[in-house]
């Protein structure tokens, strides 16, 4: 079962986030709830999703690789998943021969009880903890990052169960908001600079957490607030509520990709509507790099938002120059002669008659290898385009992410390897432009990035990372012995 | 399997196209280019696809429910289909019990060769003509109303192939776009009246024919032109074409409707871009119903362009105050509780930063029943909305299609049952109006509907049947003698 | 799916049964009773099976590849399968592409009602038939010899339906058990030689068919007769029965193989017991042609009863020197080298220490290629026997079989090929004899063959075929003009 | 799915050998052998199976609920499982919502490199051993005892793998026999006492290690030995192969009821024949319990071999009084009335043609609920039995078994609960007589039972059982403090 994201091209052109999570205690239809949620957030992690309930006697857990419609779609697997406390998951890849072993929540029978973990974002010395683990005797069941915070719960020597956590955490770097329940309690966290999101709504007298508050609006919950960068919200199954903060109060970094593609529009995030966000920055590109032309065409969907602000503000009308097809999933068979670019005009088709002997801007949200790119300008062109214009609503993407998306490795990233004017080749473009750093932060609500102390992580723009990358320094350390390229290594 | 159109709500709301053709003759990646140009036309039936292909000496049929990506999912089954001809289907339903069996295209062994058809319409008069076979001695092993054809030609005593194929048609009534193989040939035809389409292109020395044009561009062959009304093509292995027309020349009346919402707006029908066509309809609105509002909103995907021309013609700013998830699929679980219309939340949700506070156009392509409208216009109204102006590109719909066209009962359609005023009521907008008969025919290029000899099949608009609806009349006939509601018959 | 007979070797070495049927009519269970029914009669026809119900107003079916175990193995199947009459198929072959279109009962809405039709059986002019029909515009849907029964009865110009039944089976030749349903009654018969078995029964009101006894005490019916040869029986859904011979009554000829090899031991065929006449084809084999060994080894399990016959009446002892594993099923990965005949092992082990150093009698029921008993005796010799003789429970396999029994084409029957002296060579025992045909008829409870007017068919022994083979003969007579082999049509 | 054992009826009224194991080490095709040799061992577990090889780089592991033939059925699949060296094991049960991760082999990444393990038989102090671990911090991935082995492993700190190996094997009491794979070695080992059995064969160069002989001769392996009680046997990638004898040499008690039941008859185990001992077991029957009848009929198939025995000592005719069904398989249907006891006739029909009117004498190797005997001798009642005297092939099993055999509580065991007197009542035979333990110990070739020092574990006949039982313990001190019965903790 290859599932592909519906979003995306299948030479994979965009980033990837590769989690969401949700969840919820106080509800006798919490596992319902649950999965309702994780559809909501499906297009964070289209491969694998999982749910893990607790009836106040047992913890019961469904994973399956698929859509959470597909994996979930019986209401007698919701049956099965009794009780008023469940937390879910979906994911994007799971590595090949493990199977359902790395599909979350991860489960485990520790000393004190049951313990469920669902992580979004990345442990960036993982490997070096389970090196250390595994030297003690600690087994493994799975590859996933996430199941080194379990055994760092597990082996801690402090007495409580919340001790224990923050033991754990204290030790392990990198990008994480979690959802845990114990037979207790249900913990959220996320981690002390908050690079991933989490949110907190009530339903009635039911709290729940999830990564964007898109998922509160569809399973009716009102937003409360978003959880704070370093904090821990502990919440019991009779309802109290407690907040910890045992990290301190350093500067939140949130992850700044969240607005430009990750996050879906109707989602706020950060007290920003991300669909507003990417208006302002279609604004911000018409202010920064005007064109003569004559339609605005959004490269659907992601583009359109921007397209539509570029639009308002340079005042070129607006058009869906490029339909999309709603039927796309899997890898398809290919004529090998036949249609030029078919893979991309299976998603992606040129509305002929709207673009023919116009002068186009084209509006995308980033540009990753650049490999799609180039077959769209080529579409235009071939529909009889006269001239088009690119317009790229983040800037140049030119470092990979460790916190938790997926990137290609650096060296196959577009803008780590070309300037501009290469770039403006490389897709045969009439004239190509990014937003600036500063026009991206303005679209946020800020006046620019304050390079001393920046608002958000911009990591994957600047390559400014906010914490250690110890797995990346060892696996460096080790090449450089080896006498390998480091290049190959991120 | 279950599989629901992605662009419908659960209650299925929209009236259904149900079914796409494709045929190739003359390539040796026949069946791929078909599977391809049957992805392109996914939209026109969801349910369930076949190809049927020849290679010289056998012909190899594959049927199966769900998608062309899902059913064609493997080189394996496309290499299980060989030879330079195939022909494919897509459908919207299947009834129950019959599975594979009403799956086209159908195949028999006729006494002179195979035969296989697939079939785009509706044979209004198949019941009647089944009775008479069946009483002969004919064995159907469906209950499609394609296989009549079949029997109709098997049981002609016409010398040729193509004198028994018209012996059939002529004893037909109803609206059919046809491909047909035999082993030396393949032939296209439409009804006398065109209500189906039909187009013909050529990919290289091949021809292809679909039921619409963004199949050709997906398959990348260069369109030809429309097979005719009352036409029938045939292509020999050879590639030699000839033109019949049996039936003389009647006034055409292609389906309005494809226009307005079935057809994909990436494809040109009877010479008119369909977006373009969309877009007028907007402007013909804007024109017809103009409302002083803030924001103009489409019911996403069907809405944009006509929401594009509404926004363009009135001055009020276009934006995505709807924001359509793609994952929709299957029926899924609901809590008992929880979110209010959380089916409809599932699909759209309300992009509550832009809609609160506003006053809202709200453009859709249609009202059937009514029942989503509602759910929309209330959905606008809990995102803080200040007032909900609902604007049709489609007049009232208050007539059953017995064209290929799945409606539900005439006394469910909403346009049926109440006037204006009262359909206001029932989706409570603060104001509704529908794009006039005559707006609607001069957006697809007309100066307006001619009614002495109407230019298209608007028979669900205006009632004015352009055939003959024989099985229609004998239920009606058999309900007065069981003193049964006519009303229900349909 | 490729299901393979357990009693069989990979290469199936065995005459094969190609059908069992089983129908009742008059109980409330009436789909669970056939399904229980089927399931005792699997050895019959391990491919594929379905049941046809009835429930006074509609029919309902259920067709699918595998044992009747598995296709029917949930009660919510049972559950879609309602009414008080239904009749049910096993079949061994379904040709690969035709899928689930040959899988018997057929069924068809002929003029008056539906009617459904399970056959164990051929039609040997079945070909001859079709051809007919089709270049009257008859469109068969299956490669069914089956088809040209109910295409008959549609097409006869008689006016009652048993008038039609008797019609169409006036026409075909060859061999068939007929269980029938129409909304009014079950018509059970058999061809007028009686050529393949069928019983009938009573469990209360109910009446039951089945093609042999072990299917009636499975399901708790008592044993009432066989249907005659020739004899139509209809039961209406009051329970009514009336029985016809409209062909009079010419003398029978019941498949002799029956008793050899396809009929469970447990079964009660002709008046005799199957287990009991393979006990005394033992006893006959011992006499016509004794040895002076150490142990009779059977091999497993249809060499079983004839075994113990050989034993008893030699003195010398009985053993199991042979072991079969229960776990056979599928093809299966073989390592290329490794084991000698790894095929025959994983299903039959040899008992190394009950042969060593032993002269073995290893009785089996038949020889067909004569490949697996080559397999045997060398599997015996490996683990030690001092000498093997071989002793068969049937005469020399030299005809092939048109009756509905699946045979090899004659040049691969050994015995069609060689001589005794040569069969012993090319299977290595040290002795090898055959039943006579006269020991043969004396084990069925007759004093001997008679020539002049069989009392069974036993062309599989003697070419001896009791009807016209009138598809063979126009096969002949094509081969002639195209000059190929007549050997190979067969 | 639900796979019940095919020599079992529905009630599951036997002992159940809950695994068989097998591994390969030296041969290029060590997957496809194992995959072989593990169906050869079907009958010792027949719900799961799984096979872990290793290609000089890298394990492979896969597992699957299922039979051999179904779970490793294409050459696709034997192929992902490269390299010289496999093992592998099938198991009776999984419990219900731990589906695959019960699966065995085991596999775990330990700081020195991968480690897997098969396991047949049962710890006894697993649950205590367990709790100690997580305490520790140890995290379990399954319910199975055997991971408790590789915890030990990872957390010994003894420098050599196989010092840590045996450093695990001192901390835990039952029955143990194991084939672990490292990336340098196979290791085979049978605890202390040797319970389970365990042997190694030869196939060219390579060397294999199975439950049982027959796995061997399927696969094409000579016999070398038994591994000895309390041996480990390893063996290295280059085929060197060292014995270690770490606990002594106690008086080894392999366990008996391998002859019995357990094991094939077509294996050797202890030296002696499995079928003689059977036939050997017949014959003290016939001499301990003789009977005046007129036909000995084994209950198939496990019945078989001492009824030979009985019959040849008792001068009484043999024959196959009651014929079993091939396809059992699932649990089916059954019609709410109709045929009383259908579960049993499904697969055990009586042949009544030969019983009517006779005295039987009827053969089974053990009792254990009691309820199948009971409707097997009524079976014979219905067919006409004149007189039905039950002889049983063991002695009567009263007590559990905790190494490794699925037995039911105690109070459910027929002989726990009633005397000879009261069981011949419940069964309702004419008479019924069990082997005496001496009688069994003699057909094994011993002259008796040794009672200062049985040569075998025959707890499950005595209740002397050979080993601390500490869970057991455990869970009755924990009863006690509950007052709980300790009746019903076993």
């Amino acid at each position: 079962m290859n599932i592909t994201h519906p979003f995306l091209d299948s030479d994979g052109d965009k980033l990837r986030e590769e989690c969401g999570i949700f969840g919820v205690i106080g509800s006798p239809e919490a596992a319902a709830i649950t999965a309702l949620g994780l559809h909501a957030l499906q297009h964070r992690g289209q491969e694998a999703c999982g749910i893990v309930s607790w009836d106040g006697h047992e913890f019961f857990a469904r994973r399956g690789l698929g859509h959470v419609a597909q994996v979930f779609a019986d209401q007698t697997i919701i049956n099965e998943l009794p009780g008023h406390m469940a937390s879910g998951h979906v994911r994007y890849s799971t590595t090949g021969g493990q199977g359902l072993r790395n599909v979350q929540p991860l489960h485990a029978d520790l000393a004190r009880g049951g313990f469920s973990i669902a992580h979004n974002g990345n442990i960036s010395n993982a490997m070096h903890l389970k090196q250390e683990l595994v030297d003690k005797g600690a087994i493994f069941q799975s590859t996933s990052d996430t199941e080194v915070i379990i055994h760092l719960i597990a082996t801690s020597r402090y007495p409580t169960l919340l001790d224990r956590f923050v033991d754990a955490l204290r030790m392990v770097e990198g990008a994480y908001s979690l959802i845990c329940q114990t037979p207790k309690r249900m913990i959220a966290c996320r981690d002390p600079l908050g690079i991933r999101p989490l949110v907190m709504g009530k339903i009635g007298d039911a709290t729940v957490f999830a990564s964007e508050t898109v998922a509160l609006d569809v399973v009716g919950a009102q937003f409360v607030r978003e959880i704070e960068p370093g904090e821990i919200v502990e919440v019991r199954q009779d309802g109290r509520l407690s907040s910890h903060r045992p990290f301190g109060r350093p500067s939140p970094r949130p992850c700044i990709f969240e607005h430009v593609y990750f996050s879906r529009p109707d989602s706020v995030s950060g007290g920003q509507s991300v669909y507003e966000v990417r208006r302002k920055i279609g604004i911000e590109l018409a202010r920064e790099a005007p064109v003569e032309a004559d339609l605005v065409v959004p490269v659907p969907d992601s583009g359109v938002p921007a397209a539509i602000g570029f639009a308002q503000e340079s005042g070129i009308p607006f058009g869906l120059g490029i339909i999309r097809s709603h039927y796309v999933g899997r890898t398809f068979i290919q004529p090998s002669d036949g249609a030029r670019h078919a893979d991309v005009k299976r998603k992606h088709n040129a509305n002929r008659a709207l673009v023919e002997g116009k002068r186009i801007v084209l509006i995308d949200d980033s540009i990753v290898r650049g490999t799609t790119s180039m077959k769209i300008v080529q579409m235009m062109r071939d529909a009889g385009a006269k001239e088009v214009h690119f317009r790229v609503a983040s800037p140049p993407t030119n470092n990979s992410c460790f916190y938790g998306v997926d990137t290609p490795e650096r060296h196959k990233l577009l803008a780590a390897r070309m300037d501009l004017q290469e770039m403006t080749k490389f897709i045969v473009a009439d004239s190509l432009a990014f937003v600036s750093i500063d026009g991206l932060y303005r679209a946020v609500g800020e006046n620019g990035r304050n390079a001393a102390c920046p608002q958000h992580c911009d990591a994957c723009f600047t390559g400014d990372y906010p914490t250690k990358l110890t797995d990346l320094a060892d696996r460096a350390a080790e090449a450089d012995q080896l006498n390998l390229p480091v290049g190959k290594v991120a």
